[in-house]
């Protein structure tokens, strides 16, 4: 049998340790600590960092019975975050515990918890699941066989629905399926079905590539996805089903075909040739890491940020009103955006598009995209929430890949390899502890986006997606998917997994390139997920992690879930038997098994691969 | 027998791996990296961070044999500080290699190595020696038995030599025992004796206390300490000696008794009022940890920044300029200073001083006193260096304290919990790891200092005095002493290890209450680092990390030291004999141990306490 992780102090931002809601400069918050009854502990402490000095507070002991003593400690707010951490006294030498967990020895403030003044993302996060679709590649409006010829851009060469997305070399950015804006629209069953409520479109301004991030004007949609009237159409059905609207948006750099940059080029004495990087080196202009067909911004420029992302008439501002009325963006390159050298101005601009929000539509969320170490751009108090990369998908990915994968990992010169569930633990708190526990529960965690191989592909057979689905629909955060991960499409990388959702076999209730269980997997998992709150806003605690098996309790003060996520068969754990009140059952709510009930615990089995969630009452 | 660490990749910014001197931005720095052959790398890349986005560049293999593999890479410096890690390609998953060591699984770049295009500290730190003074307490000038009563201020109380400091309560603060500045310059023959050569003086500014933290202006020198003329003499003296001469600055705060303070209570339209924190509460303005002696600084005044640190007539350029010219700053409570809630001007402040310092004497050097995480302040630019308690001092106490103590443990409220090598070794990576290599190896490592136990009261026994002393010496850093630890003077907290130098006792040639024997340890062991530049200036590999031993190598291009250091008798071990050319012998330098050459390794001996180091040729 494993060993459970259950005899460890725990804390983190959930409702059962942290009071909901966001505090002010000056105020003080009570802060609760779990401490399990084996503990030796003599008092325990709470350690703030007040203007980068510590200071160390008694805990009071609120409550103790035969399992577990709850203390609570003041944690006064003084700086717009505020670092803190446990001290336990204990015989031999105290114990510190912070957002990696349990330390026998002194630690840097790295990975203390943290409380943020800053507003967290907007409430409807906590439930959302967020559907990300790349315009080109969802569905043709009906009647529509992709763009006529005459109409296609230059730069365009028409593809069939059909067609396999082009990965790499000539054609990758070119190849044009022609879906546009109506098709979403006329899809939105699809999503309702699913059971998904968010919707995020990548770029729809117009530009010289089938994915749109080198846009020539942010004025206006792109017209072969049916222009400004369709955006405006969609969101008003998107918004009359109860569902979201989300655009991206490259404050980080614009298509070289952009307006602005053709006005900067044709006079150097222009406002807009203050807005780019220019070198002596050809191109004559600084390139988003060296594409010339993407000039980079330059945020020193006195206009730029009321142009791009300050106030109600900037880019952000304008199509978070009528008629658009975006629910939110996400940020390309957001790690970058204001980034050059010497300069360092992406708080700024951050800050800057969350004013723009907070005056325009408080309900709006911003979302950065920042594939590393986002830990210090999240805690300024700018971006909301960051895509997970870091400390979800890669660490998830190295837990389930396929051993026999040859697909590359973003970015990195080698295929992605195969870890065990104590490194990927490990990972996920790392990144998980960098940012305040109100960032973590609205992270946007995924399994791929259209910058990645499809999750499929990764994972290689639809039980390894299952147990990957599992994770992302029960984890911390906000999960979002990629259209079409719902129904096993694959692709070897972002550009091959563009791939156009195969309407005529979905519609015939699938077939080959559409897999309806992994479809009924993810309705499940959603609709799980829609069940529970503590799987939407609970705690988390880890309870098992092992090579090839985690285990974790999602917990609200009314609701305590576990969940148990299998690779492979394994050797299974007895939990303590206190996770259930005396007389009352585990409710399976996900995978159908019996968690066995013993005088002496709980028996977790050791099925695999597999999900398996109990709420335990 | 223990296991060696010697089959792990290794990199630092020492010369063997990053070519010494300050890269500019723009410039490409080539980087080493050394892998042991029993490594299985198909391939070794750098990993950089530009403008917050990685990027993989190949190293190339420069050269190999059968002991191990060299490679380098180029680290494009874009950034004013540019991190970066290695990366090794192996069958079954890549290895990351940062300042902690190495990593199984993806980690964020807290850790990574880095350069930076701000200047290092000055050259002389590479060889300094520091030796701290609290002006009352090391010598009263020849003649004089302590200020006559007549001329005592108000708030002191005359102390006989002889008497035990007061450690806490009444009197703490006042209790006054007359040492000045004329008998510092008089004992000087005793600092060149043992062998130091920087001499950094804790305030002598005047205030109402003996420990002079709480200024009441910064225009003079203290008269109970001589004046202006005898800060001014005495830095002659020690120049003429070769010597360098550090003062003390409250850049936080100033006393309740300042100059400026009584004009800015006096008229709070006046300039001065603009300097401090003022609140409705009592006492009406805002003190440093809530002392009302010490009104804490505003440096959103318009013209506070130019009154204290830029510029020549700033208070830090004044006393930097003839006569007194000192040779740099410790800034105390530098952590703090230009923080206060939503106030964060830590780091323009410190920018401001070493701009200041650029423009009087590039020579001068900055110091910060940051007892905790201080990572992020160091980076920025400002501070050259920091008093390093966090990566050395507490470290180093916990591993050799005596498990009998009570004493606190640095605000913590515990006493010294004791814990293993292992322990230590870690800590002091993680501290380490979050500055670049420049910092590193000029840190202000200290055993204690005027806010801490006395060394020998913590360790308990001279035999661990020289333990503690032996990596002191040994370790990358600047060394830093108290005065006294040299005589094994005892403490029990910061305040009551503010001990009078026992004169008549150390002129005697020691006996009770001056150890002369851990006085030849300190002599020996400053000799041993003149006579060593690997140990100025070499890079650190951990050779061995066990509970009560640990081994490092510190090498340049043309020395490689072995240092060894035992809490108590260990297993011992066998480090591989290729360290030592064949034919060659290993020369003790310290502790007179041979070092056993065998065919197969050479025997690191398993005795303990004690210090070993060879010069391996």
């Amino acid at each position: 049998m494993a060993r459970h992780l259950l005899d460890q102090p725990h804390h983190d931002g959930s409702e059962q340790y942290v009071p909901q809601g966001t505090p002010q400069l000056g105020d003080v918050v009570p802060v609760r600590f779990r401490v399990p009854a084996s503990a030796t502990e003599r008092s325990v402490w709470v350690r703030t960092v007040r203007d980068a000095e510590p200071r160390m507070e008694p805990a009071r002991l609120e409550s103790a019975d035969e399992h577990e003593r709850w203390y609570v400690a003041d944690v006064p707010v003084h700086n717009p975050v505020t670092s803190y951490r446990a001290f336990l006294d204990e015989p031999g030498g105290y114990r510190w515990l912070d957002g990696r967990g349990v330390h026998t020895r002194d630690v840097p403030d790295t990975h203390d918890f943290r409380l943020t003044v800053h507003d967290p993302a907007p409430g409807w996060m906590h439930d959302a699941v967020v559907y990300q679709v790349f315009p080109d590649r969802f569905a043709r409006s009906s009647g529509h066989e992709g763009p006529p010829a005459a109409e296609l851009p230059g730069w365009a060469q028409a593809a069939d629905w059909a067609d396999e997305p082009i990965g790499s070399g000539p054609g990758v950015a070119t190849q044009l399926y022609g879906g546009d804006l109506p098709g979403i629209e006329q899809r939105l069953d699809h999503l309702e079905r699913l059971g998904v409520d968010a919707l995020y479109l990548t770029p729809v301004f117009p530009g010289r590539s089938n994915h749109r991030y080198d846009a020539s004007t942010f004025a206006h949609v792109d017209p072969l996805l049916g222009g400004d009237a369709a955006l405006a159409s969609l969101s008003r059905a998107v918004h009359a089903r109860g569902m979201r609207l989300l655009g991206d948006f490259t404050t980080n750099h614009t298509g070289a075909g952009h307006e602005w940059f053709a006005r900067a080029q044709a006079d150097r004495a222009s406002e807009e040739a203050e807005y780019y990087y220019w070198q002596d080196e050809a191109p004559g202009y600084v390139g988003w890491l060296g594409h010339d067909s993407l000039p980079k911004l330059n945020y020193n420029a006195p206009t730029l940020a009321a142009r791009m992302v300050a106030g109600p008439d900037s880019i952000i501002g304008r199509w978070l009103r009528e008629p658009v009325s975006l629910d939110g963006w996400r940020i390309d390159v957001a790690n970058m955006t204001g980034r050059h050298a010497a300069d360092d101005l992406t708080h700024e601009v951050a800050r800057a598009i969350r004013a723009t929000m907070r005056e325009l539509n408080p309900e709006a969320v911003l979302v950065s995209e920042h594939f590393h170490d986002a830990g210090l751009d999240l805690r300024a108090g700018g971006w909301h929430t960051n895509m997970n990369y870091s400390a979800f998908t890669r660490p998830v990915w190295t837990w389930l890949v396929d051993p026999d994968n040859t697909l590359g990992f973003l970015g990195l010169p080698s295929s992605i390899p195969r870890r065990d569930g104590t490194e990927m633990v490990a990972t996920m708190r790392d990144f998980d502890a960098a940012v305040p526990w109100s960032i973590t529960t609205h992270q946007w965690n995924m399994l791929g986006s259209h910058d990645t191989p499809r999750l499929r592909t990764v994972v290689g057979d639809p039980a390894q997606v299952e147990v990957a689905a599992g994770l992302l629909f029960t984890y911390p955060g906000t999960p979002v998917m990629f259209a079409g991960d719902e129904g096993g499409l694959t692709g070897t990388n972002g550009e091959h997994a563009r791939v156009p959702m195969p309407w005529p076999t979905i519609d015939a209730g699938g077939g080959p390139g559409w897999d309806t269980a992994t479809f009924e997997v993810y309705r499940s998992l959603i609709a799980l997920r829609r069940s529970s709150r503590a799987l939407r806003e609970g705690g988390m605690r880890w309870a098992v992690v092992e090579p090839d098996a985690v285990a974790y309790l999602r917990e609200t003060a009314d609701e305590r879930v576990l969940v148990l996520v299998a690779r492979a068969p394994w050797e299974g754990v007895v939990l303590p038997r206190h996770l259930l009140r005396p007389g009352a059952d585990a409710e399976n709510l996900y995978g159908g098994a019996d968690l066995k009930v013993l005088p002496d615990g709980l028996v977790l089995p050791g099925d695999g691969p597999g999900v398996q969630v109990w709420r335990l009452a």
